[in-house]
């Protein structure tokens, strides 16, 4: 059985590729990364140390030309600046709406794009580490259960029954996730989250702020906080 | 209300242009047509026409890179011979899996790129030209109305509810669009079926003996067989 992971280089991507290599050994798993034009192209850099890291194949595909007409903050083509708040605190402000960092239907892209290339390779799974935070309050509608489950439908009768969605984490926190991932051994120092775009992170965009919280939350310190990785 | 079609250049998508154009006016209709390395590229041709001859707005995206792993016999990149029996020949020989010409998730691909530009662009609707005799038999099972049921949910809750999937003729014969596109003076001879990859239709592609079997079903005779259309 091969498996394919959709790997951004965050705690949850990489929590989930670390869990697809606990199940089927690194040689069934091939990790897929995506540019989208995204301002922190940096997950890149650490999507490839996390793959090399787990010895798994990766491949990483440009997706970019599908966002030229989003003015999406994430994007570094957009002059919006990323939020500075919370996620909950941005979604007083949106009224329910989705966040400006939300990308239009970037993870209903990129499941499709992995179900097109997993059937080409040989997989007949699709491992996604959305959870249950990032949908909350409609924040980012394409992390949401609803949302997976018809991907799974979706993805099932498009291929002729030749493929299956998994979404390990959908019922978990981030916080969960974590706990997860750290007795997975996962190597979090590896990992990037900040959205801003910098070479370091900003401690101050709402993924930064996500992030360091979910690390108090098990009683860890996040290891881009510590020493070396200071720098 | 802006509307977003998925636009080939063949006779289905053709149509469903035509009734997007027909229901919201033509200035409401952005077409979208994609390269995805198909042997007959010559289908984007035909989609600038049909699209210049609607008056509509047209974007073309290149999304090979996706494809290159697949050995479908419809890519360039394969040495596979395009089949030059009809679908129920082709079926009976598969068995019930689809058919070798069948791209892997292509239109799921397709719909979420349309959904995710959709969005960018301010449409709250995707019109899709799938109908029944494209997934009869599991020839093309991104045809199907449980997939196009599936896409269309997962399009709505990833979008955070601001898009939907039209499908006008998932429930009608391939005969029964051609009748609903003839109601509407579709210009049928500005598009293109043949999937061979030459300069004229092959007439022995399961594409071809489809359409031409289409209209004559409808009483009619495919313009590409006529007159000038065959020099």
């Amino acid at each position: 059985m091969k498996v394919m992971v959709l790997l951004s280089g965050g705690l949850d991507s990489a929590t989930c590729l670390a869990k697809a290599v606990n199940d089927y050994g690194s040689e069934n798993v091939i990790a897929l990364s995506i540019l989208y034009g995204q301002k922190h192209k940096k997950e890149i850099e650490a999507s490839n140390k996390i793959a090399a890291y787990y010895k798994t194949e990766h491949i990483t595909l440009d997706l970019s030309s599908i966002f030229k007409f989003s003015d999406c903050s994430l994007l570094a083509s957009s002059d919006k600046e990323i939020p500075t708040e919370s996620y909950a605190e941005q979604l007083k402000k949106t009224g329910g709406s989705p966040v400006s960092t939300y990308v239009p239907f970037r993870n209903g892209l990129f499941l499709s794009s992995a179900a097109a290339m997993a059937l080409s390779k040989g997989c007949s799974k699709i491992y996604y580490g959305a959870h249950a935070d990032d949908s909350a309050g409609n924040a980012y509608p394409d992390c949401s259960k609803a949302f997976a489950d018809a991907m799974n439908e979706a993805i099932y009768q498009g291929s002729g029954f030749q493929l299956t969605l998994e979404t390990p984490f959908v019922g978990l926190t981030k916080a969960e996730v974590v706990k997860t991932g750290t007795e997975l051994k996962v190597p979090y120092e590896l990992t990037w989250s900040c959205y801003a775009g910098g070479e370091e992170p900003c401690h101050i965009c709402g993924t930064c702020r996500d992030r360091e919280e979910t690390f108090r939350k098990n009683g860890l310190t996040d290891p881009l906080l510590k020493g070396d990785n200071q720098k």
